[in-house]
């Protein structure tokens, strides 16, 4: 009988049933969320394909009001990607299309593949630190820190983000402000900003 | 068309599902637990109130042996504090009230907001660290130290703790050894308390 | 002799050296900081007086254009939290005095010592929660959401608030927008605020 | 009365409910799997028994190819280790016995017990550091590093390994290219090994 | 006087001196590194610039043993990421090009940019999960999974990789054990290759 | 020309530098501590005997008072564990011979080697998990609870734990309270010790 043979049986059995899940742990959406992340999905049912995503595949349109086009493979879209600690998202800009200002928990870093942007963040001394991207380079925009990306070129534009999450939360400064249902009052007073500006993006965003 | 309004909704489509989860993570108290804590309300029934905590109101007893009243608002009485890795407490003291001796697997910074009471803190070296703290004043008891909070003052007192952690887990280390099923001979023989003392505490615990 | 004495050197010499550093890390502001704070004060220079802070003592006054005033008792103030992981603020309101719209890296509970307040945070998906709070209520503001507090009642008001980070890194939404040196042409892109507004706020924090 | 009782059913309505699961969290494997781990067993269920682990008791026989016994008290095997990010193993080495050339997510450190072994590690520089132990002796393995351990003196020998997380994931490099489904020609192509070299080692595993 | 510069230079002050470090920590690659990354170069000598990395930009020669070119941005090229948790990678494959089997500290994701390539991940429990990816397709390789890439297309292919650390450490499988310093009898007993690949791949690494 | 030499260099230019130091933080002892550990030796020192650790061989006396010896290899005395969030300790015990009742910021997992122990620790509602242990057995004591071991054979005893941080620290509970610094009165009054019993325990430590 072959020797071999045994050892791989001794190293199955040794290690079969401790490791198979958390050598990855992809996401089960119908099961009740942790802290940490979803519950894992069976794993006599994960293929290949749980590992792939390609939601990024073809032409994306930028026809929103900011001319971009963002597609988010975190770990709801990419359950695979529950628990690992990372994700990514791929950046679509028209010409002069714009990532407004936002945030999130975690820290990311973007590619430029096509086009040429300005990318930017603010940090907690109000500094700001911005610069022209050309295609193949990199920036990152440390965690938690107020960023943006702007389409400066004449074409559009194309850039992938990486963030060390695998769910980053992203928000958005304006429409946190102008798009749910905080008060116009309240926005006021938190923003100085004035009663008519504030009026005029509540009813940009329908909120007024 | 308002084009604002499909940037909402555009944000809404890319961000909703993802996102408010994570945001927090309120404990559902009736589902399995995990290492990292409960796993989340349903966050379709979860409103502000969920995010507020009022057991700190009102005047509190100190009519037990040590004339103290504590209220832990940690991720079971308060269970949006769940996954968020912090939780607060009341500490009431009646005139000459102790918080015993304890220790917890977290940090705690304790602010003093009326009376005067000595607070302090033992470290791995044998070494007291104790102060006379006046309203106002902070201290630090370092992650896991054995730390206590005496109040020295002539009228009660009423200090708050906040620990980096939703369940610190508070050992206090009298009843440890005396209040549970720990036997009197494993207790002298680990402390070096004679057998009398050991069992005059186990009878004032009702354990002997 | 004395046994226990023996013992006592034993745990002395078992421990001593390698423990003393580790219960606690001292900040030593003038070495170099690395990413997970500073390195450690000589531990033979450390007094009780390292671990208690006494900037919250007596009155802050609140003429600035928030009429708040926020001190803050974080790694730089207070060395002794270097490496534990929490911090500490007290937050003082004048009558309609506000602590405007901000982030930071990490979570924060706020309780109200004095007075009644509003306090809210917004999630990812613009949903605001926010609440009038009395004295001893607590809130939960998680990690990296944008959060304020207003102070609602006729009196001034304090709060405390506790963050589970040394360092929480603040970071003040209008601010970082207008009184630093983002240009105003970026600060209109993504905020979608008017030009006009935009030199308004410009020329109040002196940067137009 | 007594006054002391009093307190202790204080402390146990404080405490008890909120720290009974967080101070441990024995898995039940019954219950679907978060990427922290399992969630945890009902804590009214749980005795002394469920925290000490047996199953290295005996002896292990080496009859395998490696003439070597691994047994892994992990979280499966031994669920009070889950969340608490420590495990332990005993390895078995017949004269001459080996434990191949394999990798975790964790650090480990190895104690010889029994024998004389060359235990070592090759850092992400190629460089193989490796020595002699003897009874007694105490080798680490860094994160994630290869590493291996050979029987060199003239007996058997054993060692007892712990590694800093509750599911280390062992990863056997020959078994990994030779023993699953990978096939024979990206096997080559990805390691630099010959056709028939890679065939002869499937064939050995029962995989050509 | 402008209120709105009070508040600009209380904010400052508030502010200025703890977070400007720790909202990155642009690693000093001239002091002496810690286990959690370098220290912090000096924040007055910062710009722009050092939150850019310009490395991937132009063609990359694939004219190695491998036919790959492999660029990396973790800490040390690009000091922005020190303390981070984040890191990127450009591959590029000439036809047949080859990214060998390896491993590292952190988890990774790819994402194709031209070309057709292979890639894969193989799990503890030998299970090898490998799939054909067009541009634009992501695979994620949990922490520590041995995997590879393999140029199937025509022509040559680009792909970036992200991985959540600042310093991931790749370890090469086929070059730890025959590249550097590990004796040739170790390498065939812990790998069970026989004795003659064991002395002809040394040869091809120039070390037997 | 060979084509594999080039390989080997390239893979040595792209990883040399990055590399060496984090796969392992060997401390550097006489450099400024940081939170997180010891700065790291210069890695072109670095030899196998660093990661080896020898402390362990040989009889260890159990002359104290406790008739125990525990030799702690922890980073200071074993600096290769520094960063790596591990570390051991051998405890020896003559007959009647105890660890007293100590904690720690880490878990700990203990193993028998020679001899019969009772081992326990003691949860925060007061309830200890306690049992006798043969050799072979394995028992847990979860993060920052109170533990001991108690030598119950006829014979001396020998065990082993490891402990998943490179510096645990090992407070022990009475010498914390009577070893130190800590007055008699506020020994008492934390732990509702008699006058007595506080004045016989300080003697007993030469601190009276």
């Amino acid at each position: 009988m072959n020797r071999l043979v045994v050892f791989f049986t001794f190293s199955i059995l040794a290690l079969l049933s401790q490791a198979i899940e958390l050598d990855f742990c992809v996401g089960d959406l119908n099961l009740p969320r942790g802290p940490q992340g979803y519950a894992c999905k069976n794993p006599t049912t994960i293929t290949t394909d749980d590992f792939v995503y390609t939601g990024f595949r073809g032409e994306k349109a930028t026809t929103n009001i900011f001319r971009n086009n963002v597609t988010l493979a975190s770990a709801e879209a990419y359950p695979a990607l529950n628990g690992l600690g990372i994700s990514m998202g791929r950046l679509e800009f028209g010409v002069g299309g714009v990532i407004p200002l936002h945030s999130h928990r975690t820290s990311e870093v973007i590619i430029v593949i096509r086009g040429t942007i300005i990318a930017g963040f603010i940090d907690t001394n109000n500094r700001a630190y911005y610069k022209r991207l050309e295609v193949g380079d990199v920036m990152i925009f440390p965690q938690a820190m107020l960023h943006f990306q702007i389409n400066v070129g004449r074409t559009s534009a194309t850039a992938f983000v990486s963030l060390n999450g695998a769910n980053p939360g992203f928000q958005l400064t304006t429409p946190s402000l102008f798009a749910g249902n905080l008060p116009a009052q309240i926005a006021e007073q938190i923003t100085l900003l004035s009663h008519n500006e504030v009026m005029r993006l509540k009813r940009a965003f329908g909120t007024a």
